[in-house]
This record gives structure tokens, C-alpha cells and sequence, in this order.
């Protein structure tokens, strides 16, 4: 009773593990197929993520905040999640682990923005910015510090925009024209 | 495989659901006293969290992020989850509920404040500030845009700050005075 589950959608095991993204380019492919086979399949919202251990596929995620009815259920947070649990480990920057990067089909919202510091990720990469989603979408995306790829930086992460944007745009786009959920915890409607 | 479980402890069982809280007061209270029981019992890091309907305690949550090797598993997330699958819910704003607080005995990290916009609640009150958990304890909340109490009231979210912000704060001394982990992404050591 006083648990919560998470999970991904069953055709994520169709993803290939043993295939080597070596790449920002191949990570990003991965994260934006992700986004879209989620859309395709309508078991969540139009973004994916992926985490690497250099070019090693470590686990990913998809938007499941309808499905799971639970609003934490980001692509960027069950991808943390699904890591953290594959080695056992809260803090994926552990000075045992290899370098970690996260793709993220799109530039991360202000509560997967502060989860990303927390995670342990040494490499953030996405693909369609915050006002890509908002302007195609229309969710909110949520307020970040202006500087925020500086803080980032501060404590250790790099971060790299807008890899293959066009193609991560392009599936926003796609579900918007399927009118898909819109939620944002203030408003949930289908998007015109 | 492909699923993540997040599960708060046993002793959450003995949390008393029929009773009223009516004041800020009485729901801070129970916020702190299920932070003083997480250092007390050894399972998680010393922050509470409770969500209630008007004053009818809804869920609670606390910190599991060492436990449950998830970094994402803060209180108020815990919280935030368990209240919205009580409801099967992503949206604890929807019309069709009441009004929903967070009560948290320490201010929102970086990622719970954007979390608490996501989740639906309609007011925030909180112990300790984020200067008392990083001078008392040492963890990193992370940056936050300045006027983050406006960005939340801008989105219908009223904040109530201190309210027992002692009581929070004993809690976090007690913690450091056990020596507890202190984790943020960056850096896992025992606090000295």
C-alpha cells in the first residue's frame, strides 16, 4: 500500500541494448525514437531519454504521467530512475561508475532540470528547446534560472542543445496533430 | 525489468489518517514529526512530507533517496506520487477534488519545486528554509529562479514559508549530530 510503481511500456523492450551509440548524434536518434514510438503507440506524452554510460545503453525512458496517473512520471525521471536501480546506486557521478549522459528528446522542465543534478549525470544532450515545446505543444515548461546551463556547468555537467532538433520537433509536432494530452498541472485539455 | 518501485517504510503505517488537521500549524507538525522519525528509524534522509484535502491527511511521504538508491525519491515526491495514485490521478488540481496543501518540513530542492507546480497542489507550507538545510545539514537545494514564491502564486499556488521552522530545524540538527549521509549528486560523504 505504501508503495508506488513506475513502469515503462511493453514495447520498450524492443530497444537494442547491445548496439553501441557512440555518438551524440546516435544518443539523441535513440531518445527522439523513443519520443516517438511513445506518441505512436499513445502509451504517454511526446518526449524519451536515455542514459549512456559512455556509449553503452544503460536505460530510458518515456513520458507516463497519464498512464501512470502521476505527474513526477517524466521520460528524464524514469530514465534516472531505471539507471539508479540497475546499479543499485542513487548517484550515477559515483567516482566507481563510468561518465554518464542523458539524452532527452527535449530540454528538460524545471523539475527534471534540478533531478538532473541530483541524478549524477556528468553529460545532458537534448533535442527541442523548452520554447519549442511550448510554442508546438503548448505545455509549460516551467521557470529555470536564466543562467541554467551555467549551474549546470558549475557543478560539473556539460550540456549540449538542440542535437537533431528538427527531428525532436517534428514528433512534438506529430502530437499535437493527434491532439494528445495537454497537462501542466493547472490545465489538462486536449491541445488545439 | 522494466519498472521502478519506490516504497516508504513500515513504521508510516502508524501515521494517524482520522484525524483532522485544521491549522497550518497541525499539519506542519505531522510534516516534522515524520522527518524526526525517518532519522529516528535510520530509513532516509531528514525530510517530511504530507498532502492533505482541506484537512484530511491524504499521504505522506519522506526521504528514501539512499534506501531505495533513487535520487528522485525525495519527501515531497514520495508525497506527490502516493496522494495522485490515492486519487489515480496525475492532477491533484482537477476541478472534481478539493483543494490540496503540501505540507514539507523543508523548503523545496530545485527539483521538487518544479514537481510541486506539475502535481496539482494549491498551497505550499513549509519548516526549515533552504539556507537552514544547507547551513544545518550541507546538502545542496540547487538553484531556483529568485522569485520563485511569485512564479508558484502566478500558477495559483499559495506558499506559506517557516511555519515551525524551529521544530524542522532541530530535526536536521539531529540528523548532522548522527552523522547521516549527506548526498547530492556531486558529493556522498558522511557530514562531519
Amino acid at each position: 500500500m505504501n508503495m508506488v510503481s513506475l513502469s515503462l511500456p511493453s514495447w520498450v523492450q524492443g530497444v537494442n541494448f547491445s548496439k553501441k551509440y557512440v555518438s551524440d548524434f546516435d544518443k539523441m536518434t535513440l531518445a527522439i525514437e523513443l519520443s516517438q514510438k511513445n506518441v505512436a503507440h499513445k502509451t504517454g506524452g511526446p518526449f524519451g531519454a536515455a542514459i549512456f554510460a559512455e556509449d553503452i545503453l544503460v536505460a530510458v525512458g518515456v513520458n507516463r504521467v497519464v498512464p501512470e496517473s502521476c505527474s513526477i512520471a517524466h521520460a528524464e525521471m524514469m530514465a534516472f530512475a531505471m539507471a539508479q536501480k540497475h546499479y543499485k546506486n542513487f548517484d550515477l557521478g559515483d567516482s566507481e561508475l563510468p561518465t554518464h549522459t542523458l539524452a532527452t528528446s527535449s530540454q528538460m522542465c524545471a523539475m527534471c532540470f534540478g533531478a538532473s543534478i541530483w541524478s549524477g549525470v556528468r553529460r545532458i544532450i537534448y533535442g527541442a528547446t523548452a520554447r519549442d515545446v511550448e510554442s508546438i505543444v503548448g505545455f509549460d515548461e516551467g521557470p529555470i534560472v536564466s543562467g541554467w546551463q551555467d549551474e549546470l556547468e558549475k557543478r560539473g555537467i556539460e550540456v549540449v542543445p538542440e542535437i537533431a532538433r528538427d527531428g525532436a520537433c517534428a514528433v512534438l509536432q506529430s502530437y499535437r496533430d493527434a491532439a494528445g494530452i495537454v497537462y501542466n498541472g493547472r490545465r489538462v485539455s486536449a491541445d488545439k
